[in-house]
């Protein structure tokens, strides 16, 4: 049972990074984000700067909504959107790891090209420890 | 010309973006990358995990050498594969950006909290400073 929620606990987060990557992959879904992370908006607000229809423009917040990373609220009659801040803590996380594990190899890297400076610079005049 | 240069160097950054992000919308090209991040690997090494066919593999591969994620050499009559670990970066920089303007919000969203919670605490008993 525990590995069965586990793994529907695994599948859903792999939905939500889908959800999530694929919003991203849009400028103009990216220029919402922008505009949305400065401060909340109304979606006419949020139209406004782009040369497209209401509608198109609609479309693109909706697949926003859908990923988690935007929310709307009602303040009368507006309907107002704003960011979810922490929809991308696991974007973030899955990135982080990433990195960790390039890190790790680049420092290894570099490890080695310091060892191989070091063994350069004290060059075969002065070693300490020749090779027998 | 020096505009048309840079509106030619944003477009093609957004279109870096779009392919980055749209690559890692699929659990399969992040389990690859995840796999790759840690050491470099021969196509049919990559594919071994996964219950598909090479050839359905080898399409999710060829997103993700579009997109500048992943690159491929030839080792004899191998074909290696690795990540390109500075394909991240600006996937990183946009993400970072969008984290400033959210902790900027955060920051005074915290510091008008702390300015309520001290006004409550000196409270109308020990108000030095009252409303007049």
């Amino acid at each position: 049972m525990i590995e069965i929620e586990a793994r529907k606990e695994a599948a859903s987060r792999a939905a939500r990074l889908d959800a999530v990557f694929a919003a991203l992959a849009d400028p103009t879904r990216r220029a919402i984000i922008e505009r949305l992370s400065r401060r909340e908006a109304r979606v006419t607000e949020v139209a406004e700067p782009f040369d497209m229809s209401l509608n198109a423009v609609s479309k693109h917040i909706r697949v926003l909504e859908a990923s988690g990373m935007v929310e709307r609220h009602r303040k009368g009659r507006d309907h107002i959107l704003s960011v979810n801040t922490r929809s991308l803590d696991e974007v973030d996380g899955w990135i982080g790891r990433m990195r960790r594990y390039w890190g790790e190899r680049l420092d290894a890297m570099e490890r080695l090209l310091r060892e191989l400076k070091k063994n350069r610079k004290s060059g075969p005049k002065d070693r300490k420890h020749g090779s027998r």
